[in-house]
């Protein structure tokens, strides 16, 4: 398809004087619409203005400029089978767009007012847009600045026209943006709402912003796709390139350590905390997260809320990590880092990046939920045994359940000191979650507290959990067996709190 | 706003007599495009036609009908500051709009021919939509056939108008619908390329098809989103709603059956399997199933890949389930199972719905990896140890991979007589989860096979399983210590198999 007549309407006309220069060379005839007009006879680039093609004044402020059947029919027409029609008509065929949108999203994210955000709606661009994407079999449509230089590539390789393979290419991306475009002006309406349901319609899209090696295992490919709402909070210092196992180990750790004021270090394996601590500063903190299971720590993830310093970077290096994540680091830290070469550092901007909503999807279509992202308060946890917990017990039950929650179902987490000491995780009975979670604490776990991420439906884990000196627990409670467990909990004299509240995650 | 004139432009052509006749009796002008027009002539309902009104003829076979100013310029004025402007235009206020869109998804699920296809994108009325959406401080948008009755009701609770209210509210259904029907474009766009690289662009896009009592836990809010792009496979036949976590389950429980042309039963508990078997039968299947562990059983989902007669639905009667699924049912056996108030029936009318991609939101954007749909068969096991194993014990290694790579990380199965008799499950380190796994199966264990989800960096576990029983293992390999772990093997004459394909899952 040889280009012979091209539109230009621009919101963002960055790079333009060139490319229209580059046409003008081609003896292409180019229609454009007044700013974009405006702005390229400035730059003596002769272009028709689209109101003087159509002979129909741009109208309620530019909302309606190129909304017109001679512009539109020039774009969608079948140059064969519509060629008396259009002649007739005195339509001319375009055979290339070149446009952007107004920026909505951005206009959104500037606080701008709900009059200017409405008016960043664009109509008559993507109705362009959409027109050309359609009739890639004639017209090729330009939506991003970015392709400037590869229209200019294809054209030169192909005496001015461009391929059927690139116009259909260029006409997925279009209705990519239309899609996405829309899906947040969608996003927008739906967050006028504020009656705190589930939205009626909900999307989940995205740019490919890097591929992965691969997925949870190398036959499965894999990409992580960047949604553009926010700015990425995340950035990799040193190291390769994150795996998806890694990025799915990063999204636990945050989840975990951002449950803590204080400084606070998780290390994470199989998407599993295998350690977890608070401490004074974040060095204690590692150190202690590092004393629940040094073994499973190994190719570990450690997750910190405090920057690192040098001597914290050095007790790093010294068992084989694959991620390490953190506010902040030292530049003698981070010396230290690199000479492990194996090892990927990274720098989270902000904590507050919790999603609001949880995908998954499943035949049909996807599941969508609210994130837990209930925290815990002293003043929630309601004694139900005769039994009183110290202070420092009741402190140990906040941070065991604070990790409880993020252990996979059914989990158990034994603490003692802001330390995780026994972590049980995934399985399918309570009581082996149990067992696993005392094993790991070993002697530990006299005088340690325990936290179950719900109810238990027998006495028997009490029972043993007691047995190994198990002193207090926190639980949501709700079982039908409650005033056995309640008990049971009484007979061996410890304390045990209910807090109605259920951490279950799968 | 009190409603004056209103534009119908319609693909489906359904109850719009009706709701026409009502506007014309509530003495609104309506202007119509060439088909409607005609089924409201034929209905003896006046109308005029957009071409007459526009003063310019529908052209390019329909492709060009609506997209004029007079049009656009009707929908996108504001009826103040634009009043002189559309007067001197003679251009006319609209302030309804009643269209719907060509079926472009329903085109390509016909089988349609690309021309079809791509002749179903529908630009004109999208513009439409769009346009409305965007002024919906004046314009009221009726984007599909169910809101005919609302605006009817509407209508006459505010003489003839509609409130700000209740015009924002379908303004967010345009943008969703637009939203929507762009993503199916750029996905059939995407379908095109046939390289098999992830697109470039992905959308996971839906609308709320069912409320959900809550997610994973009471506290949080949830639904399931249907993205229509298919008939929805499942069918509850008996019971009340299905919760999140029936709904994870059910996805894990389909795809572990689907692992098997013989019968087979899995029971999932917190989204692991807690038992799995084949038989010959899909009673001996469930019955086997059990065996693994009955107390964990206890509140799971079954899944079958046979039909339920009457002597099974007596069997599954006889513990606590949340969910049966199977792909039939006999009706005595569903009258057996329908005595239980609290179970639910599904019957799944397709095993071929595996999903092509996974997707995970995690901060800053998303994840697509490609399901593990991997099958394993006989010549991908490569014996790595001076001894061989029998048949029996071939099968059985097949078996255990096939559930192994559904279980959790690290997962470790433990089989025998195609049936699961010890499963280990979401541990940190591989050696707790083959400890899991040989106390689960206690006796059973000896003679029995191992598979594990990925390689063993230690000889540890296969000392351990050998110890209690074990015959052959199936893994990976890959493992720095794989000569070490091989040498471990032969020195306790079990037979070992690598197969080259890990089996994470997290």
């Amino acid at each position: 398809m040889k280009i012979k007549r091209a539109l230009i309407s621009l919101y963002d006309k960055t790079n333009i004087i060139d490319l229209a220069s580059f046409l003008i060379q081609q003896q292409i005839k180019i229609l454009s619409t007044g700013n974009t007009y405006k702005v390229l006879s400035d730059a003596g680039i002769k272009t028709q203005e689209v109101s003087d093609y159509t002979q129909f004044p741009e109208i309620l402020g530019g909302r309606v400029k190129t909304l017109h059947p001679k512009i539109h029919g020039g774009i969608l027409c079948d140059r064969e089978k519509h060629k008396k029609e259009i002649q007739d008509l005195e339509i001319e065929p375009i055979d290339l767009l070149i446009t952007n949108l107004y920026p909505f999203w951005e206009t959104v994210n500037s606080g701008s007012s709900e009059e200017q955000i409405i008016e960043q709606i664009d109509i008559g661009g993507v109705a362009l847009i959409r027109a050309a994407a359609k009739n890639f079999h004639f017209t090729s449509v330009i939506s991003s600045i970015q392709d400037y230089e590869g229209l200019k590539t294809e054209m030169i390789e192909n005496n001015n026209g461009t391929t059927l393979g690139y116009r259909k290419h260029l006409a997925t991306k279009a209705f990519a943006l239309t899609a996405y475009y829309d899906s947040n002006i969608c996003s927008w309406f739906l967050s006028q709402n504020k009656n705190n349901e589930l939205p009626e319609f909900f999307a989940l899209y995205g740019h490919k912003a890097q591929e992965l090696r691969y997925g949870e295992n190398p036959h499965q490919k894999a990409a992580f796709y960047s949604n553009q709402f926010t700015e990425y909070p995340l950035e990799k210092i040193h190291g390769k390139e994150l795996s998806y196992n890694n990025i799915v180990d990063i999204e636990s750790a945050l989840n975990i350590i951002s449950e803590f004021e204080e400084p606070a270090a998780v290390i994470i394996k199989h998407n599993n905390p295998c350690g977890a601590a608070v401490g004074n500063n974040a060095l204690e903190a590692y150190e202690k997260a590092l004393l629940c299971d040094e073994i499973s720590s190994f190719g570990g993830i450690v997750a910190l809320n405090r920057g690192i310093d040098l001597k914290l970077a050095g007790r790093l290096s010294e068992i084989f990590l694959e991620v390490i994540i953190a506010p902040s680091i030292d530049d003698e830290a981070l010396k230290t880092l690199q000479r492990k070469k194996n090892l990927r550092v990274i720098i989270h901007r902000s904590l507050q990046q919790n999603a609001k909503y949880q995908v998954k999807n499943v035949v049909g279509g996807f599941l969508v939920q609210e994130s837990n992202n209930h925290t815990i308060k002293a003043e929630e946890m309601s004694q139900v045994t005769e039994n009183a917990a110290t202070e420092k017990e009741k402190e140990d039950l906040i941070f065991a359940w604070k990790i409880c929650k993020h252990v996979k179902s059914n989990a158990i987490v034994i603490a003692k000191d802001g330390c995780a000491i026994g972590i049980g995780a995934g399985q399918t009975s309570r009581i082996d979650s149990v067992d696993i979670a005392v094993k790991k604490a070993g002697e530990k776990c006299k005088g340690a507290v325990l936290a179950s991420d719900a109810f238990f439906p027998f006495p028997d884990s009490i029972v043993e959990s007691t047995k190994h000196g198990i002193k207090a627990v926190i639980q949501p409670g709700g079982s039908l067996k409650d005033q056995d467990v309640i008990a049971a909990a009484n007979e061996n004299k410890i304390a045990m709190f209910f807090i109605g509240i259920r951490g279950f995650f799968h």
